[in-house]
């Protein structure tokens, strides 16, 4: 696949030897690949775990550790009841439609997308129009089988109305996607059949739960629910206190209806996501603003976007939300402390932006929605999403299951309260519905203002008041009016009580692993006419190995103080890796470089001599020489950090050694 | 629930004074409770998911790093084929019965078991003899409602039957469970029937993959398999050099009749396996053997068992293997590891034992198993299993999928084979079965020896063979002997071929977790007479917080300190909390020791004078004051082990605060 992505070092970015360096070194492997597999579903070997590992440390200390977020572990099972009080069991589905023929399945909004895009690209051929190869983008990767399209010429009247439909592919429902597919008579070039119309498929793995087979559960598509309906425990367990942050980092599912985007689009995925709850009053306000304030984003705001334009803005973080851009500090802080991680761990910055969802577009739960988005060779690819839920989870939580979402927090000045309220007449009450009591005084709990003034007057026209409730007598409750009383009333509150809104930055840390490697990877040599070597210049931050250990010889004088050397960089919790295969230094190397080792330690026969030894950086190639304590100082002092390679070249002798530079040029 | 269970201190275990203690701290909670739960899914609060990070964490240096173990992280999502194969679907199950009255379900072992063990007490009452309460049995949680066992006496014969039969509880299947509920007359005490005949019930949670419906799958019910699957590549990125090791950390699902034990049984977990992959001939010998010969360890042997006796022997791993108690070098070196870190996280060690599973016991793949079980006011529970599981795993699926998941190795010598061998002719046998081919190809070359002597006269004697092939040409295929030559042939061979051999320990992490709970817990002041206060002695490396920072005034003064000395902590890598509450010295610190905080540092006004700290000692509630530099140094070095607080003690001098220690006494 040719794109317009470029490497590190302004190459081309060749997405195909990138590929197969990441299977080959393990970095990830499709799932069962010896029973052929399953689409989207993949497993990470040795480098690919440990720089896993590592992304996921570094966004606990950035994000956890550094504000005292709350960690919950919660599980990946779900019942039913739970993710259709959230709304994922009647909304989190794609549309998909059926060839009748074939069986084949495509996601409608994709197939619609592919086919209209063939078109525009055949017309383009017939004008004789050079052909721009697009930056795929991963939403729509399954490349559909059977002839491709003939150049055909369009109306120009046609051409702009495909256009105008590309540029709102994502806002259509079924129908709609359903109706262009007739209207535009578009039919899967394999069996040159039109597809059924589109069905909702919901993506969430259904499972059956204990051996009666009576509760249905889900696989959750998201960690959020679990941290929601702990939120009074959190509370409590956080004395109280507000606003307040939980996080959580574990496994989601998501049955895609057909993957094929390699690790941008999976059916199995780890998420990372905080859940900061704060206070709606008071203009959601965040007390570490100040520090991030100066912070430069790149923002591709609602408005840019519906006017027709892809040109984001760049401004400070501080400006955005003055200027309304951002709609408040808290959702601007989060904005700014995910930039900064993205950063720390390594990401290209030139190739990350900030887009704000559009109205359409967003998440059934999400009030306001800005996303991360990376640039890969699959074009501008989301993998940080920092959403507004507002009181939209915990409400509805409450509302199905009576348990107080809320926080009270006493009042300095009193405040009168004069509205309607309903009483219960609990020794009457309870011996009239026994079993169902619970859910009719749920029912009754949740009436607005506006049902009780109305319930009021039936009262004072009738013996009895009549109250929806769904699954008790029919789904209508007959309520003498002695079991209730409806009235006025007018009361003093001490406390304040109020649902917290929440702000959820929400990492794919699958998909931010994979952007990593496209950014970090290039190629040493490739101009020079030479064999081009793989090279992912990792931060030492977030390397899967710290340091190489090269013994120049496999003499038994070099093992016990290779196994010293291991050791030692064990006890300094730095991962090492010994290779004394008889391959060339400078092939040892560049074996390495493949797996993004920033440093090398080599042990030659000086070293048995007098303890020095030297080390190599990968980018540059270079190396210094010194004794060992010293050179673990250093690589300790580059793996935090704390030091750059410059640094450590400008204290350190280099070291030139003509054998090794021969080798790893 | 009275136990014989003590706690570290030798007290009696309170476990109702623990359960409330876990649930208030937040250590874990029932997913769900909101919605009313769901038995066996069991979400961690902060403290549980801070000590669950510290097992995990130690775990993998003491395991992964140690021995540079291929670190994987394969899906939990498996398709119907893979654990076809591995004999999941075929034998990972329960014997579940149902009471045809009111539709309750009971694990079929368990309703024989509590039945049977009611009866006997109800004899040992009528015999007026004294009833001592056993310690229960986590296996078996499900108490049954109705009402108790009469005092019954039963003939002597009768209660010795009963004795027999539950000795032997585990060894029986569905029919022979059936056999005795119908024999001895066994009911549902709630309603007085009795159940319905035993039928298997498999564990594994289904899910269909994809949108077709197509795919059955399931969650994986451990994490191995996806180990076996990748063991080529594996080793491929080992260099082709053996013994190596993978190792996974993940969750894993059992759908469990009725769980009823809290973390002891659960139906989401995680767990942390290593696969071991060793060289059958040879007698499995390990290289470091040498480095755990003389750990003792507390055994019991499948011999003792048998003879119904349940005293362990005492000895070092050494002689066990010596002796044959323990079958070989690599089994047991994994045992003595599975022992120091069991010490290293801070069980207590006077509550492990190894128990060997006897033969019927087994898992389908397992040729020999120990247990690592700790005791628990449950019992004795399964913590962690190390099994021998032989070349079951890698030769199913090789047998199945064609794979070679095997290891290749120059012989020195050459060896001359005489085998019968059987040469497809790829020309002719292509085109004869198209799309099958690959399939008889494979039922070919998994013929045996004798199959093939028995094919190679049958050929002498007809024009064709037949040969069974599942899933073509209705299951038996005809091949024309121009297809096929099977001879008797010689041939030297330079390379050996073998399917290593598989020692897999595999840990529970959540049962380790409770276990290190109770092990850990205990109350202070109990004794005299003051109100009982919970602490939990966590190791330092394991506690969820190492330092509870304790502000003595909430004066603005004291804030940048606090700022400061949490900053510290942090770039050090050291877990702490601030408790700048309004409460007394006393209750912050008792409050913390509830956490298993190991360390206090008070911030009093003579710190705002000299930069002076106290430092407390959770378990001793003994202080020491100097300056901040060297209180951190000295509690890095408590956290990493380096010293003990007697060091401490014997180094800084003590501080002794009236106001203080009569708070915290």
């Amino acid at each position: 696949m040719s794109t317009t992505a470029t490497t590190l070092k302004g190459q081309p970015l060749d997405k195909q030897s990138l590929d197969s360096l990441l299977r080959r070194r393990l970095f990830y492997t499709p799932s069962f690949e010896i029973y052929g597999g399953v689409s989207g579903l993949y497993d990470y070997g040795p480098p690919g775990c440990a720089l896993q590992a590592n992304i996921v440390d570094t966004w606990r200390k950035h994000f956890i550790l550094e504000e005292d977020m709350l960690e919950v572990d919660c599980t990946v099972l779900t019942p039913h009841e739970v993710l259709k009080t959230s709304g994922h069991v009647d909304k989190f589905a794609d549309w998909m439609c059926k060839d009748p023929k074939s069986g084949e399945i495509f996601r409608a909004d994709h197939f619609v997308e592919e086919i209209l895009e063939q078109r525009l690209k055949g017309d383009k051929e017939a004008r004789g129009q050079k052909q721009e190869e697009k930056a795929e983008d991963p939403k729509k990767k399954r490349k559909m089988k059977g002839k491709g399209q003939e150049a055909v010429r369009l109306d120009d009247a046609v051409v702009q109305e495909y256009e105008e439909i590309l540029a709102q592919i994502d806002n259509f429902g079924g129908d709609e996607l359903g109706a262009l597919v007739k209207k535009y008579d578009l039919r899967n070039p394999a069996t040159g059949i039109q597809p059924e119309p589109p069905v909702a498929f919901n993506l969430m793995f259904g499972t059956q739960i204990g051996p009666s087979g009576g509760l249905q559960g889900y696989l959750r598509p998201e960690t959020a629910q679990g941290q929601f309906l702990n939120f009074s425990k959190l509370l409590e367990f956080n004395m109280q206190s507000m606003p307040f942050a939980s996080a959580s980092i574990g496994k989601s599912y998501r049955n895609e209806i057909s993957p094929r985007a390699g690790l941008l689009r999976v059916r199995e995925f780890l998420m990372a996501e905080i859940e900061h709850f704060v206070d709606p009053d008071g203009g959601k306000k965040h007390h570490r603003f100040h520090e991030v304030e100066d912070v430069e984003l790149v923002l591709l705001d609602r408005d840019t976007q519906l006017s027709g334009k892809t040109t984001p803005k760049t401004m400070s973080i501080g400006k955005a939300v003055k200027e309304g851009v951002v709609d408040n500090e808290t959702l601007g802080y989060f904005i700014a402390r995910i930039h900064l991680f993205l950063k720390r761990i390594g990401v290209d910055m030139s190739k990350v932006r900030f887009r704000q969802h559009m109205a359409n577009e967003m998440a059934h739960y999400a009030t306001d929605c800005w996303d991360a988005e990376l640039q890969t060779s699959s074009g501008w690819v989301e993998c940080v999403g920092c959403a507004d839920r507002s009181a939209y989870d915990l409400t509805v939580h409450a509302k199905k299951t009576g348990a107080p979402l809320v926080v009270r927090q006493r009042l300095e000045t009193p405040k009168v309260v004069e509205e309607w309220t309903l009483e219960i007449d609990k020794k009457k009450f309870g011996p009239r519905f026994k079993k169902d009591a619970k859910a009719v005084e749920t029912a009754l709990l949740a009436l607005s203002q506006e049902q009780l003034e109305t319930l009021a007057k039936e009262q004072k026209e009738k013996a009895s008041i009549s109250v929806d409730v769904a699954s008790v007598d029919g789904g209508k409750v007959e309520l003498a009016n002695e079991l209730v009383t409806i009235a006025w009333t007018k009361r003093t509150e001490n406390v304040r009580e109020f649902t917290p809104n929440v702000i959820e930055p929400s990492f794919g840390i699958g998909r931010i692993l994979y952007s990593l490697l496209e950014h970090n990877y290039w190629s040493r040599g490739a101009e020079g006419g030479d064999e081009a070597r793989g090279v992912i210049s990792f931060s030492p931050a977030v390397a899967p190995t710290k340091v190489l250990i090269v013994p120049i010889s496999s003499k038994d004088e070099f093992k016990p103080v290779v196994r010293d050397l291991s050791q030692k960089l064990r006890s300094l919790g730095l991962a090492s890796r010994v290779d004394d295969s008889t391959a060339s230094i400078g092939k040892r190397y560049s074996r390495n470089d493949e797996l993004g080792t920033p440093f090398g330690i080599t042990i030659d026969f000086q070293t048995i001599k007098d303890g020095s030894v030297t080390l190599r950086e990968r980018d540059s190639t270079r190396q210094v020489r010194a004794d060992e304590a010293t050179i673990l100082a250093a690589v300790q002092s580059l793996v935090r950090g704390d030091k750059t390679w410059q640094d450590i070249q400008a204290e350190l002798p280099a070291f030139e050694s003509q054998e090794v530079e021969v080798a790893i040029r």
